[in-house]
């Protein structure tokens, strides 16, 4: 218990300070896309970082898809304490995981209240996603929705070149 | 393992992000002292949070030595994964806590390189045992010193009103 406590905590802290200090710069327009990229960034150097340590005994993989159940699974939980409970694909590169109790939101209460708030939460995670697959040799865009809270969807958009 | 890396990894990002932040802004002498109060500040917070959540079924403590002897054992276990190598104490107030191998500064190479540059990733961990104290109603000033990598002094001196 105390390790989720302990990242959750200085998370919120991160996403605390990044936005005080944006504002403090009195930018207030450029400050949402700004924070977003920055907490993103960060997210994306520290699951390259994880990757590399959570693959490092396993074996190679098959595919695409085959990456993405590491990721829903033994990434997921490694991380965010469970896995991830839904996982769709169109076959064509576009991969949704849906968490139906997502580790970073469940400090907020249930109404509409705070739905609105959510998406700076999220930028870190989909970073650390971002992260992991490019260190697999994956390039990609990851995004995220909530409709209801402490469920969210991430959207993996992976980039053919 | 998956947790240590996670709080490690971030810990490690959000130190540089300040830094580089703050580089950025061209105030090169005020730099470091705002920096260190910045970490020192995060740390603060998540320190009253953590100790809120550890002490929940804690009896309660007899005198600031007990309160000490806690800091140094459970709270370093959960937050660091070992626990405080040496404990002392002058009976007046200032007590020193030394970790013989503290968790994040292992990252570092043991020569006398990176001296210089420890310091910054211990500002968070003097604010978090500053937090926690404080919670506790000990009203505190916490530096840190090295003298050999990854060995560390936390020194403790109570704030008597």
């Amino acid at each position: 218990m105390a390790d989720d406590v302990l990242f959750e905590f200085l998370h919120m802290e991160m996403v605390s300070h990044i936005y005080k200090d944006q504002a403090s710069r009195g930018e207030m327009d450029k400050d949402r896309a700004t924070c977003v990229s920055t907490l993103e960034g960060m997210g994306f150097r520290v699951g390259q970082g994880l990757i590399e340590r959570f693959t490092k005994d396993s074996p190679s993989f098959k595919d695409d898809l085959d990456v993405m159940k590491f990721i829903c699974k033994d990434f997921w939980i490694n991380v965010f304490r469970k896995q991830i409970d839904n996982l769709r694909t169109n076959h064509q590169g576009t991969y949704v995981l849906q968490d139906n109790k997502f580790a970073l939101l469940t400090q907020f209460s249930s109404g509409k209240q705070y739905l609105e708030e959510a998406p700076k939460y999220l930028a870190y995670s989909c970073g650390l996603v971002r992260g992991a697959l490019s260190n697999l040799g994956m390039d990609c865009v990851v995004t995220a929705e909530i409709s209801l809270m402490a469920s969210c969807k991430f959207q993996v958009v992976i980039q053919k070149i």
